[in-house]
């Protein structure tokens, strides 16, 4: 039995989110099944993911390990696993990994990016990719909020509602926020962890911020509230994608 | 009746080309049916582009023209045609025109953008974009020989076979290549016209060479040819943007 970890990119357009759900087409769903032909076991293969990325959001380095009963060779699964993927969904990388590998838990942080199209006008080429806003957004305001928002907070207020981590302090390595108004915004959160939407929260509110709905001073109170109500709304998934997870001190990307 | 002039962005994707085909779903074709409506016409609403694009092509700044007899603000194209457009169409700007503008006879100059992903693995979140190229290219031939392209020449090999254009002599004002072997790689070309096919078979050419098949000077050679068969491949349609269309002398974008 070896365990192997792979790196994968996916368009989350027509998926439904990471998780495995009966009756609908997920990434994990589609992984796994092929992996249970390629692996020819009857039962599913369990893959396990660095975390889970809701409908729609995007993954350019999704970190996901599993066991192989059969020890294949590395190439099996790159490039061998692309042909029986859909075009939508790729391995970028195979490596073997310790035998209690463990994608989530032994992850030290991730890096987001999120791409906001500013302008009056839909844009096709842009629409899977980016959150489309035509209201113009003030970005110095934006990266002033940014700036209050990087360091150890309790996050509780971009917390999905409903949601229960055990603790829902969390650090955030940078927020920054880059781009021109009537153009391409790219935000870019980094962080020991998130919560669930926490960074669809962050954009939602730094996009109110951008929109002159609320100063930009305004997100220290809402972290202080610790109550998702205050914050703003929740930015959309298409333009989410989980760049990379990082494993070890050193932030080496898997 | 006021001629009007409008700037589309489409995903070409999930379109067969600009061109009006029965039972097709074309760029033309849904644009004439749109604006048919908008401008309660019984019979179609002619709309004139600067030139075709073909199936899987896209377009950012592609120019079209048509006569409204409604005479309507310009605000009922844009943003007004928005909503009657599907996700991959959109208007992006409208302005009115002289009486005889005509996108094709009076454009000056195009630029084409090229986008090439060259790596080992398939690229989800680039594939309706970018040409997947897995053998590692050699840009410094590549560009070597895009620089003996640049200029005036007859292009004949480098047509679309079977096209007939009056003459196939073309100015070349620009073909650059640029970006990482085992990365992205980003071909602009930009000149007074363009051949059927012309962008695609040059840049098959380039990849060509940058695949020690050809060398860098070997484009001389093919130039002096007029030959169809002894260039290239043609390129994917999917890495081919039309970017900008110029009129006038400036070469101001449309």
């Amino acid at each position: 039995m070896l365990r192997v970890r792979l790196i994968v990119e996916y368009d989350g357009t027509d998926f439904a989110g990471w998780q495995l759900q009966p009756g609908q087409r997920t990434v994990q769903g589609v992984l796994e099944e092929a992996l249970r032909v390629l692996l020819r076991q009857e039962e599913r293969v369990v893959v396990e993911a660095s975390g889970r990325t809701d409908a729609g959001v995007h993954a350019r380095g999704q970190v996901v390990a599993f066991d192989d009963p059969l020890e294949l060779p590395l190439k099996a699964f790159h490039p061998g696993l692309q042909a029986a993927l859909p075009e939508d969904l790729a391995v970028l990388r195979a490596e073997h990994a310790a035998a209690d590998f463990d994608p989530r838990r032994n992850a030290t942080g991730k890096r987001y990016v999120y791409r906001i199209w500013n302008g009056p006008s839909r844009r096709p080429l842009l629409r899977r990719s980016h959150w489309l806003l035509r209201h113009p957004l003030d970005l110095e305001a934006m990266v002033a909020a940014a700036a209050l928002l990087v360091g150890e907070h309790d996050f509780k207020s971009f917390q999905a509602a409903g949601c229960s981590a055990k603790t829902t302090r969390r650090r955030l390595d940078r927020l920054s926020v880059e781009g021109e108004a009537g153009g391409e915004i790219v935000i870019v959160a980094e962080g020991s962890g998130f919560l669930r939407h926490m960074v669809r929260n962050l954009v939602g509110t730094l996009v109110e911020v951008g929109e002159g709905r609320r100063p930009a001073a305004s997100v220290a109170a809402i972290l202080a509230a610790r109550d998702r109500t205050v914050a703003g709304r929740t930015a959309g998934p298409e333009g989410l994608c989980l760049d990379a997870v990082y494993y070890g001190a050193a932030r080496d990307e898997a």
